[in-house]
């Protein structure tokens, strides 16, 4: 791994875009990086800026034995609440994201939102029968809006818990209740958190560190999960779909425009208008061949796992996706949007446009979004798009390249492709597991980070994970990653997968790197590993399962909430960076020893690729050895037949239907 | 104010214990802010670390033009940024203590909470009336439950309007209304704010700053003044009290305990349980000839505007106080409690009891405080204080000199002063606006901080107001500041306030100066400044009124939430210190021009204290010139007679009441 140290990134086609800006002296996030480096305080935890009499910086030998800030607060406080109070951002994000979601949801039942409708009604019957609503003699509507109302209640709910919670295995909601961390209301959790880490309140770190726990379930068993769910009920619950992913995939003959952002819903209008005739011939008066949408950051995962539109990447791509010059417009709504792209967009022609009340950006053309009349914004968009084909240069750093790839593996397609509409389950991956076919899983998600070579982590771990006979489940930018690299395809399974995985793969038609979604659908994964202990044979909890969480390239607030509410719900989980709380070791034992000791997951900070790959094996091995399961051995499996290609097993499934 | 700069505080009474400390080698904050310096990044909002490619420091020549975060975040997003997260901050704090008040209340009402009465009937039926909660025929306990109930909802509400947000003047709200800046539910507002500021959401400063003016009206209109009427409610709306002030309250021959933090709800049962026989007897049997109640911080606000509770000062004494060596317990919930108490408790016999599970702290005891045994927990408490009384020492600075001053004037007290029980108005107080007699009115409210030399601003400024007829209303440390300097009785009228202030102070009999309560109480004056309004003669909108909001000393982001709430409120708000957006002129300019242009309010970051003095009355005779009013001349009034002394207002009281 020593010779990615000095890359900027391993993604072939950015790195002809970036040599291509430094040609042209155009700069992106990857030469900010490089000239800003971070502060060494605050990159450790050790600072502290929440009360005016600060910043406080808990620096010097012996920093945590004897340093404190003016009130007092040593370094394990100090650390500790930087930490909740990432944590609480990261859960307000995703849970207002989930709000919005769930709003659209009730206005699409209504028929406020008249562009907007139910889609997916099993998955809407299945939500309902989880939340205690009664199904019968309904129309989709009235259950719709009875589903959103009940799910719009968790954001307010004050007392009692999330209703998600008891998704979780019994065992492991026994030890939420145990240690007072069953979240109740989402929004109540983020402002507890708040409080908490104001000036002079919990100044004791195991209890601040337990409140991240606490604010973190709300994001994984609440706020993601209902996003997820509600998605699917508005737009359909994924089934796998072709797609190709690249910066390379936008056009050049056509009117490319970029979905970025978080929220489908206003990407989903896009998509729907952008084949009308109309907008069609728009786009031909101005020149073009017709219009290309194209996704980026984890808008591209929702619209890829639904209509297949290819992906220009993930966080990192974004400046970069603008310097081909192709981009007439980039839509963005929420988070991990760099306001740096107004700015590149300067020097070419792109318009970047926000739509989000709350989130604004200096030099962007503000067109807000607004679900009474989403299609007609939509369509203004994309006219606004045509427009400005003609203004198209030839400056850029034009790519075309990109690679295939399969995504759309919802957790309920998971659990359908094990065995049909009928004897859906995951007994086949269990059993796999259980005979050590499949060794464990791993779960590769979260962001880019321009600290670390652009993919570098992602897919050295992702290869190095299939290669031992790990399946890989991911979502966000590290899906993203491994979609641009090309191996999102069954084809991976023959060339890069160990014989037991290939096995498995290539009977059931899978790759061996399942894109489950965008970074909330990280809720997927809880799901998964949930039904996987319901279905018997690897325990009795998450933390029994032999199975590993890991964000390799993390850089916001929402990733760590997301690693923290795995460890909560038992998984060991594993970040590829130095540790926001290196600062101090209390903390760190923290959310080692003690969380592993109360939760049986713990979360550990591991700026070293191989170390990481090293410490997740191991750590599958002994949940297999926990378990009593058959030891892995390498090579045993895959000299036996090859089952069933993809092709047959679409054919079965046709005739399944058909009879 | 130059030979100030380089005392540590005026307080006489801190500063003698300092000196102790100095000479004993007890360190406390005083030292530590010489010692630590604030970061100069941070220290002007130029720091940010809201995701892990950072903490970016925007610096350098002409950063503001020039400087960017790896992002592309500019200096005016990231201060923005950094101030909208602390007024998130300052709202979830103040919101999490009214919801632990609603929720008493409630159990109150229920009888699950049996400790807790309803001891204000006419408050909650007024209460009631604002709520829009029919009142006949309900005992109080159904009319608690259900203003209870609907106060809780406001945390939770995810559409429509905080319950008081029309308590506001008519114009104010259309003006909120207008900007898109009315809040919804206390709680959304903060998760929205904490989304709003994750990496890559809102990153234009303008829109960034109108979200902290609306999280903050959460707090002001919702949080803290939701507080003060469940308070008042469950413990009585204050009248006016005589008590003491200064660390020297602490008795000798007692047993001292330090009631210190926000939540009112303990403390009152300790003020209760004190007075029991067993309890005394129990202190006489360890030697000591009583119990002595002593507060600090806003808990000493609460206690003292009910019960007469002497107070041992704000902040910056509760480690002083400790130094002492009479302190057998300090007793401590959340919010502004350093967690240096429980270390240097340790050099004395002192007991830390931390008692909210959202506030521990290394080193202390925690007793659970548990609204269900309430009392029993209180006798817990003060048992163990008189445990501790034999092991007191002859160590620390034994000091003994207090001031006396009279407390609780609530709004309903100040309405009723100016005319008693069936004829109070504010038409006194706004016809000596009017007439010039009272120049105008300062709140001077919030925090002390050692980065000044404690209460030099707050007493310097108070002293020169009422010296030029300038009415001064005062909570939290700024009102502890005035009481111990003991500017807080009638008698400061007669030697320092201007002749027409101190006409109507001994015709009304009250203080020139006057005790309002905790810093949630800060919500009283919004409801002064509102009836005021109302009254007629000075305006249609609090933005009309001859008034200025002050925090000479702050550090916590309360005050900062505190501060915004009443710029968006309409006044003219100075905070006396360097600013927390230093770093950018645009966001400066924000606070400032913009926000008085849509709010009539605007927030100045000065440190300086005649500046401060100066800017305010010059705004205060500019809103007179705007009003249309009578020009203020000093010296005009005064040489009137006396109208009423305080003891014959109680005897007309009394004489009314009585017929």
């Amino acid at each position: 791994m020593e010779d990615i140290k000095n890359l900027k990134s391993v993604d072939k086609v950015a790195e002809e875009i970036l040599e291509w800006g430094k040609q042209h002296g155009v700069k992106s996030a990857f030469d900010r990086a490089e000239s800003l480096k971070p502060c060494p305080i605050g990159h450790t935890g050790a600072c502290c800026k929440i009360c005016y009499m600060g910043p406080c910086r808990l620096v010097g030998p012996d920093a945590e034995e004897t340093a404190a800030g003016i009130c007092g607060a040593t370094l394990p406080v100090v650390t500790a609440r930087n930490f909740l109070r990432m944590c609480a951002a990261g859960t307000a994000s995703h849970s207002d994201h989930a709000r919005d979601m769930a709003f659209t949801l009730l206005e699409a039942a209504t028929g406020e939102a008249k562009d907007f409708q139910i889609k997916d009604v099993k998955k809407l019957k299945k939500v309902a029968g989880i939340l205690e609503i009664p199904t019968e003699g309904k129309t989709k509507e009235q259950l719709g809006k009875e589903v959103a109302e009940k799910i719009i209640e968790n954001f307010g709910r004050q007392k009692g818990e999330v209703s998600y919670v008891k998704r979780a295995p019994k065992k492991r909601q026994e030890i939420w209740k145990k240690w007072g961390v069953t979240p109740r209301g989402i929004d109540r959790e983020v402002a507890e958190a708040m409080h908490r880490t104001h000036m002079g309140v919990d100044q004791e770190p195991e209890n601040l560190m337990m409140s991240a726990i606490k604010v973190s379930l709300a994001d994984g068993w609440g706020g993601c999960m209902f996003s997820t769910d509600i998605t699917d009920i508005l737009f359909g619950t994924p089934t796998p779909v072709h797609s190709t992913a690249s910066i390379g995939v936008m056009k050049g003959d056509e009117v490319n425009v970029i979905l970025h952002g978080h929220e489908p819903t206003l990407a989903e209008m896009v998509v729907e208008v952008s084949t009308e005739p109309d907008i069609v011939a728009y786009a031909k008066s101005k020149g073009a061949n017709g219009i290309n949408l194209v996704g980026m950051c984890c808008t591209a995962n929702e619209v890829m796992m639904r209509h297949g539109i290819p992906t220009a990447g993930g966080f990192l791509n974004q400046e970069l996706s603008v310097m081909t010059g192709l981009a007439e417009a980039m839509v963005v709504d929420v988070q991990c949007i760099m306001p740096a792209i107004a700015q590149i967009a300067k020097k070419f022609h792109t318009k970047v446009i926000t739509t989000s009340l709350k989130g604004k950006m200096i030099d962007a053309i503000h067109i807000e979004y607004d679900e009474h009349r989403a299609k007609d914004i939509a369509r203004e968009i994309l006219r606004l798009a045509c427009d400005n084909y003609p203004n198209r240069t030839t400056e850029g750093s034009r790519v075309s390249s990109f690679e295939p790839l399969i995504a759309g593996f919802s957790h309920e397609y998971i659990e359908y492709m094990q065995g049909g509409s009928y004897r859906g389950s995951f007994r086949p991956l269990n059993d796999a597991i259980m005979a050590g076919r499949i060794r464990g899983v791993v779960g590769i998600v979260g962001c880019n980070n321009p600290r670390i070579a652009q993919d570098s982590y992602h897919n050295y771990l992702a290869t190095e994970f299939i290669k031992n006979d790990i399946l890989v489940v991911s979502t966000g930018c590290g899906a993203a990653s491994c979609a641009k690299a090309g191996y999102m395809t069954p084809e991976t399974a023959l060339e890069k997968a160990g014989p037991g995985l290939r096995e498995v793969c290539v009977a059931i038609g899978i790759p061996p790197i399942l894109h489950l979604g965008a970074c909330v659908d990280n809720s997927r994964i809880l799901t998964i590993a949930s039904h996987m202990v319901e279905e018997g044979g690897l325990g009795d909890d998450i933390s029994d399962l032999p199975a590993v969480g890991i964000a390799p390239e993390w850089m916001s607030e929402k990733a760590l909430a997301i690693g923290v509410y795995f460890v909560a719900s038992g998984m060991y989980v594993i970040f590829g960076s130095e540790s926001p709380v290196e600062a101090s070791s209390v903390v760190k034992k923290i959310k080692t020893d003690l969380w592993e000791k109360r939760f049986g997951g713990k979360l550990e900070f591991i700026n070293d690729p191989q170390v990481i790959f090293e410490k997740t094996v191991a750590a599958i091995d002994g949940k297999r050895d926990a378990l009593k399961l058959k030891k892995y051995e390498p090579g045993k499996f895959g000299a036996e037949r090859v089952l069933m290609t993809m092709a047959d097993r679409r054919k079965l499934e046709k005739e399944q239907a058909a009879s």
